[in-house]
This record gives C-alpha cells, sequence and structure tokens, in this order.
C-alpha cells in the first residue's frame, strides 16, 4: 500500500483528503453526503466526547436523548426557526408500509421537539434551571459536502437550558462558550478567538449567538463551536411556562450550544503536515508508538522483549501500542504512524539496548531526545505534556502572526486575497456593509470581539463611526 | 408531588410504567412510538455502554460509525433480510426540499450499508479478521410501543466482524455471547438461558442466532441480546470478497450482534418492587444516598456538616450523593431515593454522630447495617459488592423456582397459563409444532441450549423422538 499524500503547496483541498482516508480517519459512504467515520476517526471522536462530557457534567449538567424525528409542525412554531432549517431537511413521509398522517422531519437540531418536553416538565422554579445535553446525530442536507466539515448527516451535542432569569441564562450561555474555548486550547491544541455573531449570522431563533472561531493552515477561519442566547423566543412558541416563588406564571429563558464532528476536521487541519495527521496527545488515541529495529534474530529476541517490556512500563499512564510486526521495516512502521499522527515515537535498536535507553522523536517536529530506561514512564509523559504546550504555542504564534489590522479596504481585498488570515476591522454595524464586504471579498464577520473592545473607529466600508471592531476572515 | 406507584399485584404493565415515569428514567414523546430518555434512564445506559465498550475493546474491537441512511436498493440485496426488516422501516422521501432518485430508509440495523463498505475494504487475508461495532439509533416502525422495551426509535448498540474462516466466525459468535451473558449476571445481576434460536426466530439473513434469555418477575421472558452468525450469505450479496495466503479469491464469512436499551427496561423488570427502582451497584448511577436527620438548627449544623465530610470521604471510591435539602423531611427522602433505585442510604442523626457511625440501609431488603465512621469508604465499598452478589444471588434462586420440566402438553398448557415461567421440554424440531405450541398457549421456543443437550426425548407435542429439549415461555 504505497501512499501518497499530496503536498500542501500543490492542493491544499487535496491534501485534506488524502490524509483523512489514507490514515483511515474515514471514507465516503455510497449515501450521499453521508461518511463513514473509521476506527482512528471515531477514536478522535471519542476522546472529544470523554472530555467534553466531562466538563459539562462538572458544570451541572446532565445527559438525556430525544427522538430522531420531529413532527414537521413544530419545526413552524418559530418563524426565524423554520426559516432557517426547513429548506435542509430530510422528511420521512412513510413509516411501516403506510403514508404518514404527518410528515416527520429527521431533527436538524433539536429545540423544538426537546422545547415541547419542556413545556409539560417545567411547572415550578424548583424545576429551574434545568440543565441537559444529548450527543446524537443530527441531519442537514448539503449540496456541497466535505469529510467531517460539512456532511449531511453528522455527530455533534447539543445543550438545551432553561433559567428562571435573563441573566441566568446570559451567564449559561457565557459558561459554555468558556468551556468551548478552554478545550479548544488545552485539549485541541488550537487557539480561539471568541465573540459575538452578527445578526445575519447568528441561529435561526436566537436572540444572540457566540462563537469560537479558530484559524485553518491555508488561513482560512473555521466555527468549531457555538452558543446561543435563546431569550424566550423559543419558549413563548412552546409555551415552556414556571410558576415564580411568588406565584406568577413566567416564561423561562434558554440556551442551546453545540460542538460536531467537524472538531475532528479541525485537528486535521490546524497540525496536519504534508506526512499526515499530527494530533495533540490528550486527544490522541496512541500517544506513543514503540518501533523496535534489529537485523539479526539474535537481536531480534532480545529487542522485541525490550520492547514489549517497555509498552507494559507505560500502560496506564500511557496509552501506547508496541509496533513488532515483522513483515515491514521500521522505517516503513515510521511513515505508518506519521500518518497516523501519533504524536511520540519510541525507538529501540540494538545500541539503546547497550546503553540502556530509548530514542524518543516528536511528531511535531522529529526531535529527537534520548529517553534513560529508568523512569521511562514519568520522562515519556512529560514529554507529551511538553508537547501538548509546544503545539499550542505554534498554534497561538501562527493565529497571531496570521491576525491583522484591515487597514483601509483595498489593502484589505488584497491581503486577503493573497494570504488569507484574520483582519481586524472598523464595521458600523450596518447588513449593507457586510454584505457588501461578503460579495466582494468572500470574508464574513466572523465574531464581534467581546472584550477590550471600546475604542472608536471608523468604518472599513462607509466611514461612519464604529463603536466596535470585528474579526474578518474568509471561512470553512 | 404525591407519587403513587401501581402495586405489581394490581397491574404488573401499569406499575412497570409508573416506576419508569415517575423516577425519571423516561416519558412520552409527542412523535408516536418514540420516548424521551430522562437523565436517570440516560445514565444508565451510559453505564451499560460504559462496561460493554471495555468489553468489546479488550476483546479487539474497534468503534466506527456508519450512515442513518440505507438506500433502498440495498436492503433488497439479501432476500431474507428484506423481507425481515422492509415492513418495519421509516421512509425519507425527500431531502433539501427535493424529492430524491432514490428512497433512504432510516436504518433499522445496519448489515446492509456496512457490509457494502467491508466490500472496499477488505482486499487480502492480511485485512482480516475485520472487527467493528457501533454505538447507533435505529428505527423499527412499531404499533404497539412500550418504554424501553418496544420503542419505534432505539439506541443500541451492533458489531459487525469479518473472518477468514467459518471456524473463525463461529467461535467470535460464540465469544459475544459469552461477553454478553457475563455482563448480564456481573452487571446487571439478571441471569439467563443462553442458546440458540430457532429458524423461525433468528434474524433475517443469519445461518444461526444465538442469543441470551431473562426472565423478568411476571414470569415472561425477555430476549436481552443476540449474536449472529451470517455465514457467508451477506458476503455473497455484497461481494465481500479477499485474497487468500495462496492468491485465491474467497467470500469471509460475519458474524453481527446487538443489545439495545431494552435492556434498561430489563433492569426495572428484574429487579424493581411496589417501592420503585432496585438498581445494581455497579450500573447505579448514585450508588449511595447520604440522608441527614436533625431536628433542631444546633444538630442540624453538625449533622450536615458530617454529612458532607462522609460524601466527600467517599468520593472516587463510590457514585454518592449527599442529600442535604431543607424543605422535605427525611421520610420523604428515602421515599424519593427508593423510588430511584440508590442501592444504599446512609443515614447519620445525633445518635449516630455521638456512636461516630452511619446507619447502612440496603435498597434490596431495608436490612440496616450500622458502619463505622472509621473506614467508611472501604465498608461501603464491600457492602455494595455484598448487594451486587445478593441480587445475583437472588435472581438465581427466582429463575430456577420458576424454570420446571413441561411434563406432558396438557399439564405445560395448565402450568404456563397459571404461572409463567420458563419450561424444558422436548421438540422435535419441526416448524408444525413450533407453531402449535405458540398458536395455542402463546409460548415460544426461546432457545435451544447448546450445553448438556444430549439425552433423548419425545416431542412434547407430536411424541416424535427428539434429540434436544428447549426453552419454553412466554416473552415480551
Amino acid at each position: 500500500m504505497a501512499k501518497v499524500i499530496t503536498p500542501r503547496s500543490e492542493d491544499y483541498s487535496r491534501w485534506y483528503t488524502d490524509v483523512i482516508t489514507q490514515s483511515g480517519m474515514a471514507d465516503y459512504s455510497p449515501v450521499k453526503g453521508c461518511m463513514v467515520i473509521r476506527p482512528l476517526g471515531y477514536a478522535l471522536w471519542e476522546g472529544v466526547q470523554r472530555e467534553l462530557d466531562a466538563r459539562f457534567k462538572e458544570t451541572g449538567h446532565e445527559n438525556a436523548y430525544f427522538p430522531l424525528f420531529i413532527p414537521e409542525s413544530y419545526l413552524h412554531r418559530e418563524a426565524q426557526h423554520v426559516e432557517g432549517f426547513a429548506p435542509e431537511c430530510a422528511v420521512v413521509t412513510h413509516g411501516g408500509g403506510k403514508e404518514l398522517e404527518e410528515k416527520l422531519v429527521v431533527r436538524p437540531t433539536s429545540e423544538t421537539i426537546i422545547y415541547a418536553m419542556y413545556s409539560k416538565w417545567i411547572r415550578s422554579y424548583r424545576d429551574l434551571p434545568l440543565l441537559l445535553n444529548q450527543w446524537a446525530n443530527v441531519v442537514r442536507w448539503e449540496m456541497r459536502t466535505r469529510l467531517f466539515l460539512r456532511t449531511t448527516e453528522f455527530l455533534w451535542q447539543e445543550g438545551h437550558t432553561a433559567h428562571a432569569t435573563e441573566v441566568e441564562a446570559e451567564e449559561e450561555a457565557l459558561r459554555i462558550l468558556d468551556v468551548y474555548r478552554r478545550f479548544a486550547e488545552d485539549c485541541m491544541a488550537i487557539p480561539v478567538y471568541h465573540g459575538l455573531k452578527t445578526e445575519s449570522e447568528k441561529f435561526a431563533g436566537a436572540l444572540r449567538t457566540y462563537c469560537i472561531e479558530a484559524l485553518m493552515q491555508d488561513g482560512k477561519a473555521l466555527q468549531a463551536g457555538t452558543s446561543h442566547n435563546l431569550g424566550q423566543n423559543f419558549a413563548k412558541a412552546f409555551e415552556v411556562k414556571y410558576q415564580t416563588r411568588e406565584g406568577d406564571w413566567a416564561y423561562v429563558w434558554q440556551t442551546s450550544w453545540g460542538v460536531s464532528t467537524r472538531l475532528i476536521g479541525a485537528l486535521v487541519m490546524a497540525h496536519g503536515d504534508d506526512n499526515g495527521l499530527n494530533l495533540p496527545p490528550r486527544l490522541a488515541p496512541v500517544q506513543a508508538v514503540i518501533v523496535p529495529i534489529w537485523k539479526t534474530d539474535e537481536e531480534k529476541s532480545r529487542i522485541a522483549e525490550a520492547a514489549a517490556l517497555a509498552a507494559e512500563e507505560l500502560k496506564g499512564l500511557v496509552r501506547v501500542k508496541a509496533d513488532l510486526r515483522d513483515e515491514v521495516s521500521p522505517g516503513w512502521k515510521y511513515n505508518e504512524w506519521e500518518l497516523k499522527g501519533v504524536p511520540l515515537r519510541l525507538e529501540i535498536g540494538p545500541k539503546d539496548l547497550a546503553k540502556n535507553q530509548m530514542m524518543a522523536v516528536r511528531r511535531l517536529d522529529r526531535r529527537k531526545i534520548a529517553v534513560p530506561r529508568g523512569g521511562l514512564a514519568s520522562r515519556v509523559s512529560e514529554l507529551l505534556e511538553e508537547i501538548q504546550r509546544d503545539m499550542l504555542e505554534k498554534g497561538r504564534a501562527f493565529l497571531r502572526d496570521q491576525t491583522r489590522d484591515a487597514g483601509d479596504y483595498e489593502s484589505f481585498r488584497k491581503a486577503i486575497e493573497e494570504q488569507g488570515g484574520f483582519y481586524r476591522a472598523w464595521w458600523c454595524g450596518s447588513p449593507e456593509c457586510e454584505k457588501r464586504i461578503k460579495d466582494e471579498t468572500k470574508a464574513t464577520v466572523r465574531c464581534i470581539p467581546m472584550a477590550g473592545n471600546r475604542e472608536e473607529g471608523r468604518c472599513l466600508i462607509c466611514g461612519a463611526p464604529s463603536g466596535a471592531w470585528v474579526y474578518l476572515a474568509r471561512a470553512y
């Protein structure tokens, strides 16, 4: 299996697909727009689930599961919501051999079906806050799909909360945004900008949408998570009311928030290189691979034994694999494990054995570090933590370097065409100026930062006074 | 919230529904046949996933994820399979606002879509065995539904493996049957019979179906897991071929196997009582609840502090919760936690504090055990293990007592009508005798045991010589 990955410089888009299909992360399926997530890709998603689920539970959320199907009429109850999602729906018209009385849509997101239940469950202020999350598949009909980034069916989590007050709902939306931001940085080693979406980019039915935005190596932004303050829009549409401590009836205040398997695509594009994947240790299904090097049969038995022993010692502290295959060469193994993005390779040959050491090689930069055999497990753990830190630092430097002031409109147009990246720009807030930027440059307002955004300037387009600057970028 | 559970003696079916809805495990949804799994029910499913997933991985399986939708034509490629499943399918006819060229069915099970991929991935004997599993939702249109036991949409895992030889596939099918049996006994504390399904009860498309069968308190059997040896049926339908070591092309041998959220229904019916749920410690989301008892404010502050300290000490070793609410009485708390099935209650009042102890009460039998405050965590862990063992022993005794020899046909008809249970009976193997039993007694052949089944007798119905005895029961 001679695998050839298209270099990034030649065709970034083909490089992305090559890395995913050849590393065994995913494959195309015979169902249009749907992908198959293979074991390596799914193990990464399990890592995302493990880390995020723990954070959701720490912040008081519980998991539940709601139906895949939504009666078509439910979608219509919130006017903006149906406008946003109806065109993307898959529709079930027949079940059990009969035509259905009411069509069912396959959930594109679950606000409507979940809040129909909330209106039944919530009666009193004592029932609040209600903090639920579900891990589920959703379907949004897509014409142009890309593995992980945009597929008709995808996996995600969607949190749905109900609160007694507007303040609590806003706090929740921002708390989750913070959970997402820290997860992206601490686990995925991907630094992000966070802020508010514009009116035209917000979730269909939300009051406000907050988001985190990452930058891929090709200079395009990728929305990596969103958290919506829904206000009382859905509460009113679904009659989600509670009796206050004083005995009055009031509508609840709600939030919803989600991240999806698109994060796996972000991992590929943020860290990968022309040799393949490059996974941050916290999420890597295999963190270290041991590759023995032998020439003679006598060497083989001694070294294979040493490799197996080292693996045994590392187990428990490190997700490790010893590659003892005989039919392929060490070089072949190096290539394969680099393709699969394993963060650390541990080589052991006759010389290492004599020196009672192993040779560690970082996937990130192929730096070699001799590791004494004594205290192997703690040293390997340290090396993995260093790699995790270095990947985040590298990402931070990249994001800093690729974020520029827009300057005047003509300079911005030229710059974004030539090199992509994020641009800080003043914007007056009008949909007209936003639309012109999008039409003329293919860039969109990725977010309006919330912190340190008080200086005043003039709109990049119309020159009107502006109270806020924004991040502009072309995006996935 | 005065919750009243219908006693089992009055109406077993209503008791079941009451326990599930009132404990907060699940609720009916507005979508016909679909349920909502609430946090307590979902946490139990997470326990099932945690335990089974570890066992699948230990036996060499990896997780993956395949599309929700299956092109209708795929279902038709295996003749028995389409006959079994087509009548139960939900069908998507429209997507993205347009009528689809080919209808898509929502997966009722994934053999067809998965083996279409296997035919692409498997090329050589080196690619075998291929051992994948997926955790997913499936849809089978049901007319008469019951929470957890039979719902249009349900959650499950489905394993799909491909092997080079018939022997390996058979070993795999039996290995998984053993995983299921041990899981049912060790984690769910539900003893089961295991064996082979008859031709009329086997999976549509399988060569042989193995199963585990449990007995519920009302004397009805419940199929708790199935493992299918698919032979080469699907391999031939989907052209899943590999090149042998000798260079020839051969069809693979396959298995598939699954358990579903129906197991949660089994937990309710196997262990619950008129006070509610009764959960085995290994799967209980909360294993021990601490209930403080105070009268005066002075007592309250000391006892609440002691309860919180004990919870802190137990954390890490035990899934514990301290119920420090002030607005409800200890008695009210007892009822609520019994309803939710928490295996162990730890009471602490002024006298206990004086004696430096806590009073443990087992949900299983309300037996009280004084636990010295020193060494609390290890003693509570022991008590939980004892409860787990005692629940399994109780289940074993029940299964033994409720399994009888059928005797002659008239005695059997009378006995199964009066008391349910499992009946050992000789069966000649003919579909006619099997059908007559079913038509006349509503009992079915639950399984043909594989071990110790060598004696010879005469068929319960026709008196013809029989080489095998079977378990008969009415079933869910």
